[in-house]
Order: C-alpha cells, then structure tokens, then sequence
C-alpha cells in the first residue's frame, strides 16, 4: 500500500476509547495472521467501532489500537464468540506476551499535510 | 533484536495515560529517525514516564505509544523545548498526517508465557 492512501485513524470528538494491544508473536504462529485478518472485518461491524490500527516491527513488537465509541461497544467486542475463540488460541500458541490497555481518550487532534 | 528480547510494556496499576500517536510520513525524512531516537531518549527522563512503544509498517503507518503516570508528566513532556522543536519539524517536512490520542487508563492486564 502507498504511503499516501495510508491514514491514521482522525482525532474524534472525546469521550471515545483507544483499546491499546501490544504483543510479541512466538514461532507458532499457524493461523494467526488468518485470524488477525478475519477479527479485522468482524470488529468493524461493532456498533461504536470507530477505527482499526496495526503495525509491526518485524519479529519484534506489534502494536493493534482499536478506537471505540463508548465501554458498551467495548464489551460487545469483548465478548464476541469468534473474538474469544481467538484469544483463547493466542494464549495457547501465538503469543509470547501481551499487555492490554483501555483508556478513555480525553484530548486528541489530527493533522493533514495541505498539498 | 530477537523478539525473545523485546517486551511490551507491562500493565500498570490504573489510572495512568496512554498517549498515542500515530503517522504517516512524508518522502522528505532527513533528520527523523536520529530525532525520534534522541526524544525517546529524553523522554525516559520525565518523573512520570512508564514506557514507551514503536512500530512501524515500513512505508506505511507508524504508531507510537507513550505511558504515562499523570497528567502532570505528560505536560513536562510536552513543554520539553527539544520535543516542541520536533514537533515543528514534523509539520514543517516529515508528517503526512498524524493523530494523537490522549486517554486514561481505567483497566489493563499483561500476559506472559510460561516456559
């Protein structure tokens, strides 16, 4: 993907909450990037889903932020059936370690290039 | 690095504030990765400073994550004179676009294998 169609998810107006997802994968790593791709599409359905954001440092840190509008939208991803299937299998295999936190955002802003 | 070396940033004990940023950059990034190093560097410094994160889609987005005790820290932080500096440069040449994201942490938890 170019640089240019690139976009960091806006500043919205707060309250709103960035769900912080840090990981570091091990060797056995068999389905996740399927996986990863599919929770993708399924999170996007979540009423208040406000945006999606990942980037990884080769066979080093990956970081996901997930923006939603409000705790409710929160827990209906959280508790999603595929999304803990998922997570169950992350514990078992995929992650080495892992560190979650969700915060309520309470200031933020965008900036966009004039051309 | 080996990712059995890199760590996230362990949970801490809530409330405390995660600042994400995240960018795209422009074509034009003399000067960026020796600056992005140099702040990373003073911002360890600051009474308050918990950790920080990066990763990088080469040629795509890149999103930082700072952690924070209190509000307090992150004001030292952002009046920081080199830091201030940065940021011009970074509208002035190296930033497409970017978000920043201010929240508190209101729950958190870390995983780590066993071995």
């Amino acid at each position: 993907m170019s640089q240019h169609t690139v976009r960091p998810v806006p500043a919205h107006e707060p309250p709103y909450y960035t769900v912080v997802f840090t990981s570091v994968l091990t060797e056995d790593t068999e389905g996740y990037t399927e996986t990863a791709a599919h929770l993708e599409e399924l999170v996007r359905e979540i009423p208040g889903f406000l945006g999606y954001e990942h980037a990884a440092d080769p066979g080093g840190l990956g970081i996901t932020v997930a923006y939603f509008r409000d705790e409710e939208s929160i827990a209906v991803w959280r508790q999603n059936l595929e999304h803990r299937a998922a997570q169950r299998t992350g514990i078992k295999r995929w992650y080495e370690r892992y560190s979650l936190h969700v915060g309520c955002v309470e200031r933020s802003h965008s900036f966009e290039r004039k051309r």
